[in-house]
């Protein structure tokens, strides 16, 4: 049993950014040589987070719309009066939709379903510079 | 240590369907063996998700009263135009619910409250056959 | 590799309460010698959940604000009409958010953003006595 502690660097565009990711775990996987165990996937800042959806254009705009209807980008925040940045939609997305994901490998293969990725979503407004913590422990 | 990596098979009627394989993983967990470690439960499919809940008619109720809010099944969903399966609800609210689930376990007992189930919710509006990964990882 | 299990216990006051444990994982993460590997932090009971977010007042608001939005306090609730607790809400917030959160640590180091930390979210409106589970497993 082994464990394989990894970073993630994604540069992102502006407004809602959802990025797939799901090669590039699976090519870190291949690489740490493990064959059962678990993917951790987690988010180090607080206003992105990780899931799963079939990645074609028309979900990541409407998981845009879910989004906007349970913080809107022009709602009012707390957050926003308090330090001026803009983004308390962003940190209460972030922290719904969650920083961490957990994907079981057996033979090598992550558990995912045929139409079923692994995305990294930025709810922060303006272009950033990302860190994903990815980590293989397993056997 | 060691890896126990299987899968559940799940037959869902119609509608939104919350299943409790609290027993099933329980047992499982048994048949495995171990004692301390992790239970990951991750949902092979891009409709249906993981979460606990204190499994009784009334509150399954109420979790599809507040995913209709989020995402209703009667929404506008460019998936939906795109590809025509009338199911972007399905896919909107699981990828907000999330497919994976981590329950630790010690001493050969999952760290549930006494009144939390583990629950496999399928959103798709068609009766499915589904699959759901269970790995237990410990010693 | 090992598996360190623990529970932390917490006493809540009243409505939507947002603690921030990071401070003490990371001293229990410390305690137990482990170096690589992941948390797993596991709320026991069904009206709390746990997640990250930039702990501060303001935000601590905008997140009750949007659970408000998507399972209001005084709505109407199966659950409350059948068991007369007055908390379908909590459940049903506490369903969304999700009782699972794993972190990964590298070096003996939790891998958070500098401005992210780890809260318990209890959504039970009476004070409460709670346990979240706190499992370390690696080497």
């Amino acid at each position: 049993m082994r464990v394989v502690s990894d970073t993630m660097r994604l540069e992102t565009g502006p407004e809602m950014q959802v990025v797939d990711v799901t090669g590039d775990v699976a090519s870190r996987l291949e690489a740490s040589g493990l064959r059962d165990g678990i993917a951790t996937l987690f988010v180090q800042g607080s206003t992105a987070a990780v899931t799963t959806v079939e990645y074609e254009p028309g979900l990541v705009h409407d998981l845009a719309t879910a989004f906007e209807k349970i913080a809107p980008r022009r709602g009012e925040y707390r957050h926003d009066e308090r330090w001026g940045d803009g983004n308390g939609h962003a940190h209460v997305r972030a922290s719904l939709l969650g920083p961490s994901l957990t994907v079981p490998f057996a033979g090598g293969k992550l558990a995912l379903g045929a139409w079923q990725q692994i995305v990294f979503v930025d709810f922060d407004p303006p272009p950033r510079s990302r860190e994903l913590a990815v980590q293989f422990l397993g056997q």
